[in-house]
């Protein structure tokens, strides 16, 4: 997946930018089509899947897969902005999930190792809420 | 700010990931020291602030200045994590923010014009919540 590779196994290639995107990019659609091999292929064997609002963690590819096997509802998933961070081997991501008429706004942060695969997956499902009243004269509403 | 650029004035250094990185530091920087002069010049004139929760947003430098210098409370902020996407020209963060004993997670996007400016911030806000039952044989609490 890399072109060359440092003594440490770090890939070296400049296009780092580029393979954390489509590591990132291959997670999303294996997920959104249920595909659990090609799921599986994209995540580090030690992942850890972290929920800071719950704080809830999920250790190890088999427990996560089964977190995601198990997930209720008939969910897809759209790819609404995608950070890519080839030098800091990361990435953050916003995505629009549906599930029948509901529609939810979630964030990702990721981290990839040295194979490109995903080693941490931080979600966050920030909910809607009224602004706070003194700034009307700033804001419009959308 | 940038080595070179093409006919288009966007910058064809390869060091952007490192650019966008700075100017999102120098953002959070100047925030938090309350240095109106140093934040404004991070910013792009046309500016947009967005914050989907609410659905607010402020255009242009001048107003998402005022809103900044308005802010109410003592706060103080952390970036946690920065994620630079040079070849994207945008970026991601999670900051800790605190006010007095309040302690929030923020999270915040950017895109970046070809002066390495900041052209957008789009900030969510997302709160703590109880785990849905149904996934306890899989996750732990922190």
């Amino acid at each position: 997946m890399t072109d060359t590779a440092d003594k440490s196994g770090r890939a070296t290639t400049p296009n780092g930018t580029a393979e954390v995107r489509a590591a990132v990019e291959a997670y999303w659609a294996a997920a959104g089509a249920r595909d659990w091999d090609a799921f599986a292929a994209t995540l580090a064997d030690d992942v850890v899947y972290d929920l800071p609002q719950s704080r809830e963690r999920i250790r190890g590819k088999e427990r996560y897969l089964r977190f995601n096997q198990e997930y209720p509802g008939d969910w897809r998933v759209r790819i609404e902005q995608l950070v890519a961070d080839g030098e800091g081997r990361q990435a953050a991501a916003r995505t629009l999930v549906t599930a029948g008429t509901e529609r939810m706004q979630a964030i990702h942060f990721f981290t990839v190792d040295a194979e490109v695969r995903i080693a941490t997956v931080t979600d966050f499902w920030p909910e809607a809420y009224e602004p706070p009243a003194g700034r009307e004269h700033l804001v419009e509403r959308y």
